[in-house]
């Protein structure tokens, strides 16, 4: 049932350790000395034009954080992902926290992960000694006491319907870290299903992955529960004013989805133009598929540029967004010559 | 063995909603809103003079934490609180979210906490099934499984040392939260016993409780477990670069000792004069005793000044250290009419 058999970790090693992600240049630097810096960083999925930071009050950083200030985010997040009930909104340091903590509250169960997907969902259930296994369709998971739909997927960008989306006996758990910017009706949020919980990220749409802050919706008891585990002051300061002034900005919002849907389209032309044919993805990062991948990382780490790619589908390369007109530029070059 | 019957959270209650904290300034505006303002908040122990903000990279915020920036983080703490050996360290979102880790990590044992103390302890190692008593002296946590002692100890700032404290059969948690300022040699963190494992907060002594940072020093194995409940990139990209960059300054930190132990002494005189009776207290806060402790509180809330009080001990108020010249004359003078 093992389908990721090298993503196990091993006994005694750092599970995360063991898993690889995008957003860390040390390595390819290390592989590159001689690359031109800046490095353009396009191995994940944030957003490289961020929201821009509001003023933060001196008490963001120096007081604890308060009750009033969080119920202020949840509804600011509410209004954003169309949740009728605030009270079904848990906020955490990150949707990793959350993928860290769901597998903790339920008895050891038959885990079914549609994928290959964003590996972590594994690692974490796995480690709290659930049965896991990863299915490639949605049928397959029927069986399932537990599913795990990352919605659209991560890398390919596949996007189930609600309807299309497995009913396990216990609980659902839909990762929807790339939906921000699709339209709203693709999300749970705003009509969650009973046995479901839905995941949304704020550091990929809104750039600022440094700060942690992620949420999760799910029904009253499953809310509470996470709650419980978190505790109080789970969420720093600087990520409730943040975050509240962020999720509340329509204006900023829209305009970034305008901008994001025109360089996506202009970064798969650069990409069919170099040979790639595009798998998918979503307005964050492009999936395309390379005969020589190996080689085109070469050339792109030469040229001080960081692609994602993948163990298991060594012609796969994603590719996030460039943020300004010169990374454009220094990602086409690199198939120029 | 339940010594503090009305801190169990009733079934289906959120736990952290029933423990009292300071820190909120919220109920105590309400109930004085002809207070006059800005509020002067004593009822924590957090330094009301932060470390001042450095400049933080614009990557602190944009991009997902690195390994290496928190090794660097890690190594600064190693340096501060004198561990030989960083992979004992463990960097969390703050404290908290240690204490609400380490009971998950352990079957369901006999924990004995020395107490009353900082109620999140007893909350939280019930939450996860443990079976807690609350001693007041260490020769009655013997046959426990587990001890917690907080050291020193808050509200009483009775400080055990290492010889005198309990050797439970697997796990002694000694939570270290305002040690930052006494001699290094009353801490377990540069000798770690077996079975151990040592708090330390960042935000207390630093004054940057909205930050969100702790460590644990921890044997490897229990080490390792912890790193594996957190996951990747717990800790934000500004508490990696602030930490860092504090933890590292030695004139900043004996600078403040040396401000604290001033202004303690103030503290305490403004207090003995006002009929208070010294109980103890750390270099971050003081615990007094007054026969009218509930109408000193009022006398305090008109004035705009919010101390801590105890539910258990309604003749106990703790006082924080008040950060400036004015706020020393405003606590003053709330006495002297």
């Amino acid at each position: 049932m093992n389908a990721l058999p090298n993503m196990t970790p091993a006994p005694g090693k750092r599970p995360s350790q063991r898993v690889e992600h995008g957003g860390d240049l040390s390595a390819i630097r290390a592989r590159f000395p001689d690359a031109p810096e800046p490095w353009i960083d396009l191995s994940t999925g944030i957003n490289p034009v961020p929201y821009p930071m509001p003023m933060l009050s001196a008490e963001a950083w120096t007081r604890l954080p308060t009750p009033a200030q969080e119920e202020a985010l949840i509804a600011a997040a509410a209004r954003r992902y169309g949740v009728p009930d605030p009270a079904t909104i848990v906020a955490a340091p990150g949707t990793q926290a959350l993928i860290q903590t769901l597998p903790r509250l339920l008895p050891p169960s038959r885990v079914a992960i549609l994928g290959p997907t964003y590996e972590e969902h594994e690692v974490c259930w796995r480690r709290q000694g659930h049965e896991v296994s990863t299915v490639t369709d949605p049928d397959q998971a029927a069986n399932a006491e537990v599913a795990v739909v990352v919605n659209p997927d991560n890398p390919r960008g596949r996007l189930l319907a609600p309807d299309e989306l497995p009913s396990p006996s216990k609980l659902l758990v839909v990762d929807e870290a790339f939906i921000d910017l699709l339209a709203p009706a693709c999300s749970l949020a705003g009509a969650l299903p009973p046995r479901t919980v839905v995941l949304r990220s704020f550091g990929k749409t809104y750039g600022l992955a440094g700060l942690r802050l992620g949420f999760a919706i799910a029904g009253h008891e499953l809310a509470e529960k996470l709650r419980g585990e978190f505790g109080p002051w789970a969420v720093s300061g600087p990520a409730l004013e943040i975050g509240r002034a962020a999720l509340d900005d329509d204006a900023w919002l829209s305009a970034t989805a305008e901008r994001l849907t025109v360089d996506r389209q202009r970064l798969d032309e650069i990409l069919i133009e170099a040979g790639f044919v595009i798998l998918g993805g979503t307005p964050l990062f492009c999936l395309a598929r390379h005969p020589e991948a190996p080689a085109m990382v070469e050339r792109l780490g030469r040229r001080g540029i960081h692609v994602r790619s993948f163990r298991q589908q060594p012609t796969w390369l994603r590719f996030g967004l460039p943020g300004s007109g010169d990374a454009f530029e220094r990602l086409g070059a690199c198939f120029n010559d």
